[in-house]
């Protein structure tokens, strides 16, 4: 895939795994994949100052299309100058179409074929979203690379109900395609097709065909056991381009990341990492640490003794908690922090470990230290 | 005043308002005075992380004995090594008494002449406080100034019961001098006397007789007309010791710092700057502005056109107007931020005002212009 303002190049594939190591070029800068986007839903990753995601070397955010649409609107977004100026963040950004929020979100919906009729969350107002609307939002809000608008049919589903669902979404991603006017912005197609191979392959095969910069799997970790997630991931990723980038959406547990990765997909993003900080939740090299505990009272070691974030080399697990136990913001602030350095160097070392072509060997010392 | 920890050195009085400029030498580094203390209550001041109070500039900050006693426990904060590891804050740090906070936060409280019963806001188990164990308390902190535990009567009280709990401020600070062992700790004495001009004389010189480090100045801002804080101000203050720093307590609103430092006053704090941050209310240069406010929705300009923080150097009032009605963290955390750093500015100018002589010309600018 190439054009004047977006390249995905590949580097290489691992030798052991089949994971891909690639950089894609955007218009605000060059990520390297397999990438962890952090979730900015309402134009701010929470509890963070965009230097800190700088320091914690985030390359890239994502940012929700439905929650900026209901507020502070598009069009705000627009007259401040688009979402990089808005929020004052000069990389790359994402943003979804908001096909999974008004079917997970909203208080009622109303699938038709030409769009989705559904309610704000905020006051129950009533909205329309087409690919034509969705289209034009994406473009006010103005990220480097926007999602088309899909239908994201539930678990379970049957067959018939996923199927439809599936046909609809590439009806839709046809209509986005023929209503995206930016160049400047990269859109990327969803694959859809539920738990079945059948649809997965012939979703894949189909958004294919339409030669999209680049594809999303949306649809997946809807609830269906993880094993079933994986076999999807490996009946339909011989059908996606390899020479686009294979975006796994609303995914980012540190074993997802790392099996998703050897099974080719090579962008994540997931609200996991920032929503278990604000309750207290660290990720660490050996597994999960409720730090509201009392085990951690008199605990003076950091909440990661491998990390070297700024809540890790100033901090220890005592204060923290007694953070959270006062209720005090800078506890959120922190393990926010923390949590998400925390998996933007596990994807460090996963491109490390595809760089070597040891990625299965990598995953095993994962397992065994406990840290997925 | 001189010891091998402490030094206040008197710079000079600006010739035209009589304010002074001096700088005061703790163990953990120098403060310039007239100086703004910015409150960090439960070791932490609220949504800053300690980089971000480097970075506007905050020299020292406060602390509070009674929140701590009762979580995490000072023992628990001396395991640590005492407050500025534990939150990690490598500059000074002063701890007030618990005195104010046993009276004005308890549930009940029980007055003796040897100490006060109080009940917890956390939990309603009772507490007792004495001159002698608040300084254990204060010792195990660590903080390098210290207050004596006082008596602070209400406002309105009638002469009588001013003048009993002001001798009895006076017996316990001679009892707090008594206590205190560490060395490497200023303990300042803390003058009371509510709203009678000569209790507030009789306590300034019994205080200067004991010969402390340094004098708080107790009882103020505590519901009284300002002119009336100002005219004990004015009244007390040719009986404090010239050589000694004079710090007013809990008192920080931009008129009340200029009109102190006017009067004599050297160090302030107060939890205004944070406290209406996180109701989205900012201090600037041409007064208050509730950024909450529908009026600032397309507001593409900064906070305050004039600050050099962070905030206002990235930031405009609509994005942090969306934040604020996003319910966003990060709204807390800029405006904070920017609080905090006008109200430092304030003061970096006001001490320039006293080096050129012209503090009251100074403060005639900042009427005209609306900032105070």
């Amino acid at each position: 895939m190439e054009n004047k303002y977006f390249n995905f190049e590949l580097i290489k594939t691992c030798k052991q795994s089949g994971a891909r190591l690639g950089i894609l070029h955007t218009p605000h800068g060059d990520i390297e994949t397999p990438c962890f986007m952090p979730v900015g839903t309402q134009a701010t990753v929470k509890a963070m100052t965009p230097r800190d995601l700088k320091e914690v070397d985030a390359k890239i955010i994502l940012a929700n299309t439905y929650h900026l649409y209901l507020r502070p609107g598009h069009k705000l977004v627009e007259e401040a100058g688009g979402l990089h100026k808005f929020m004052s963040w000069d990389r790359p950004i994402l943003t979804d179409s908001g096909g999974f929020q008004v079917f997970s979100l909203a208080k009622m919906n109303d699938i038709r074929e030409d769009g989705v009729m559904f309610q704000s969350i905020l006051d129950g107002s009533r909205h329309f979203f087409t690919p034509e609307s969705v289209m034009e939002i994406e473009e006010s809000l103005g990220a480097d690379i926007i999602m088309a608008f899909d239908e994201c049919a539930p678990y379970p589903s049957d067959h018939s109900y996923a199927k439809a669902a599936m046909d609809r979404t590439h009806r839709w991603a046809e209509r986005c395609k023929k209503a995206h006017k930016r160049e400047d912005q990269a859109l990327f197609g969803i694959v859809q097709g539920n738990m079945y191979k059948d649809l997965r392959i012939e979703s894949a095969k189909a958004l294919a065909d339409m030669d999209f910069i680049g594809y999303g799997i949306g649809g997946l970790s809807v609830g269906e056991p993880k094993p079933v997630m994986y076999e999807m991931l490996e009946e339909m990723m011989p059908y996606m381009p390899d020479n686009k980038p294979h975006y796994l959406m609303g995914v980012g547990s540190p074993d997802c990341l790392v099996e998703g990765v050897i099974r080719g997909v090579d962008m994540f993003d997931c609200v996991l990492q920032t929503r278990i900080a604000r309750n207290g939740l660290a990720l660490t090299s050996n597994g999960k640490h409720m730090l509201r505990n009392a085990s951690y009272a008199h605990d003076f070691t950091p909440i990661d003794n491998e990390c070297d974030c700024y809540a890790c080399k100033n901090f220890t697990r005592a204060y923290i908690r007694h953070l959270i136990k006062a209720n005090e913001i800078l506890a959120s602030e922190l393990i926010t922090m923390h949590n998400i350095r925390f998996t933007l160097r596990l994807m460090e070392q996963v491109r490390q470990a595809i760089r070597e072509d040891r990625l299965l060997d990598f995953r095993r010392e994962l397992i065994e230290k406990g840290t997925i």
